[in-house]
């Protein structure tokens, strides 16, 4: 039961009807982060977000955006499986094994980041806005991890939901899904737009 | 040196401005949290982001932090840093005591704030939304602690520095502050308005 008194949706998804003030910022910062164009795809960012909610042990969020991933990825969650127990052997790309050491430092503590790792990312062509969009996604999900967990959110178990909502995200952002917490008819407006 | 290359300046306002369209949500989830109106006073929110900034050790937001909050708290820089060190000892309100537990919970890892813990906070009076506020204060600072160190941003140590801004920021709030970064005639409109 969460800590506190939360309208009755899974994960984030309370606190951040709970309090629209605050889930307006941190719903642009994951579109901006995972969404808007970028030279690392969106399934290469959601596998960042997946994998340190994994570290962060937060079952809402890493089953949230393992499902996202599997989404942009064909479906193949056994990808997003290896790549959350040993990305070393998961089939990606270098420069991803490369941006995940970085990420997986990040989550421990910023300042285990070495110059090392960075270099070894850049001799795999990272460049360095997509160094510094790993250690904000990696930063970003070190805290909406601690905001799910913190106030005891509702985590659902069964994977059909996860799995149903991530092809929803994946189709059409973090903004216009989280309108749905409050406003069902602008949500099915924006959609149709 | 910062892993990439960033723009000279202090702290997170290196990767703020090279990075305008993460910055913008990242400074109003700020703006919201620690500056709108609240319940919690400004100085009082400002102590649980030095708290929680100190407990990850980063120089650069327990400096600036604890300098903004002392600008609230009548300069009072001891009390700061009596909360960084033992907040149990602090003259600080029985309330905020409690929140700054939850806080240090939370800073570890969300699944360790417990139910107890949030009956001693509400016992002191507190509602569910400074528990929410409290909650998400301290996820957000492990966010931008990791996202200032996890790019070896730069990290002056003149407290003077800390000083001067943490006053400007006091009075003038954090998206105004960080329209200096670029785009100095506008803030100063903004400031003169």
């Amino acid at each position: 039961m969460p800590h506190i008194t939360l309208p009755n949706l899974p994960g984030i998804r309370g606190p951040m009807a709970f309090r629209p003030e605050t889930s307006k910022p941190l719903n642009e910062l994951v579109e901006v982060l995972l969404r808007h164009p970028n030279s690392l795809s969106q399934g290469e960012r959601e596998l960042i977000a997946t994998y340190v909610s994994a570290q962060n042990n937060c079952h809402y969020c890493q089953s949230i955006h393992g499902a996202i991933a599997a989404a942009h990825l064909d479906g193949n969650e056994e990808l997003v499986q290896c790549v959350k127990q040993d990305f070393a052997s998961a089939d990606i790309s270098p420069k991803l094994k490369a941006l995940l050491v970085i990420a997986g430092k990040v989550q421990q503590d910023g300042k285990k980041v070495t110059s090392e790792d960075v270099h070894a990312a850049r001799e795999q062509g990272a460049t360095d806005l997509e160094i510094h969009d790993t250690v904000l996604i990696a930063a970003a999900f070190c805290m909406y991890n601690r905001y799910v967990d913190g106030l005891a959110t509702v985590q659902p178990q069964d994977p059909t939901l996860y799995r149903e909502r991530g092809k929803m995200v994946a189709r059409n952002g973090y903004v216009a899904a989280n309108l749905t917490n409050v406003a069902p008819v602008q949500a099915a407006e924006l959609v149709a737009s």
